[in-house]
């Protein structure tokens, strides 16, 4: 299937689907959270085929979602470490590992339970608002053009 | 590129992604959410190809997160409303258009601001702990399996 670049929409949703919406790209920022950060671990962990790999790779690190840098002790070969910008992709990952286990998981039981350390409980997260704390749900969310556009 | 089928895989983001983790998918989702309900509003709106949107509305009437039904006083034809299911993928959305905003966003200004209606201010949505409310972020976050499975 033909994909359409979505980068030059007015929307930033469309233009983050256009860097992180694809599967493998976002299984390989789950196992870069969870501490992969080589080639070969990220080859096994996947089960991707190498060629697929090594373009979602180059792609996170154009887009500085991933750093590639030399990996101490082994000369010539490299690791990829989640940048800024890639780490402030947990809440989408958090987001989507929620909705998985509400309405994935099998026997009702989620297979991953999030601990928050900070508090010493399940993390069970939930998307509020910056402002005064409460809960965002489809109901009391609207969208408003920015001066820059007037349509998103 | 040939689509490893991730329904199997002990991991609530992997069953995620295979329900909802394609490109086409999160922007109808992304209309849907916006008032979006017809097929042909669905085609001008995405400009998407009249056979890939069947299929991709076919997939999310199969998994339950849009409903498909009879549209009052038009005969033989349907609109495409949210399920509950559906609806909670709203977090999902909320948290990708809270990264385009800060890392895509030309100019440095998002094109789309989000209001919160319940309390009048930009929602900035936050991903916060559901037990004590405090932020999450990958340094207060740790994965431990339940009792269903070792790893996810």
């Amino acid at each position: 299937m033909y994909r359409k670049s979505l980068a030059d929409q007015e929307c930033s949703i469309a233009r983050a689907l256009d860097v992180v919406g694809e599967w493998w790209t976002l299984l390989i920022l789950r196992d870069a959270f969870r501490g992969v950060h080589r080639f070969d671990d990220f080859l096994t962990s996947l089960g991707i085929a190498r060629n697929v790999l090594t373009v979602r790779l180059a792609k996170l690190v154009e887009h500085d979602i991933l750093e590639r840098r030399p990996l101490a002790g082994h000369a010539g070969r490299h690791e990829y470490r989640l940048t800024d910008k890639g780490r402030d992709l947990q809440p989408v990952l958090l987001a989507l590992l929620r909705w998985g286990d509400r309405w994935t998981a099998e026997d009702g039981e989620p297979p991953v339970v999030l601990d928050h350390t900070g508090c010493g409980h399940d993390a069970d997260p939930r998307l509020v608002c910056g402002h005064c704390g409460g809960e965002l749900h489809p109901g009391n969310v609207r969208r408003r053009a920015s001066e820059v556009a007037e349509t998103g």
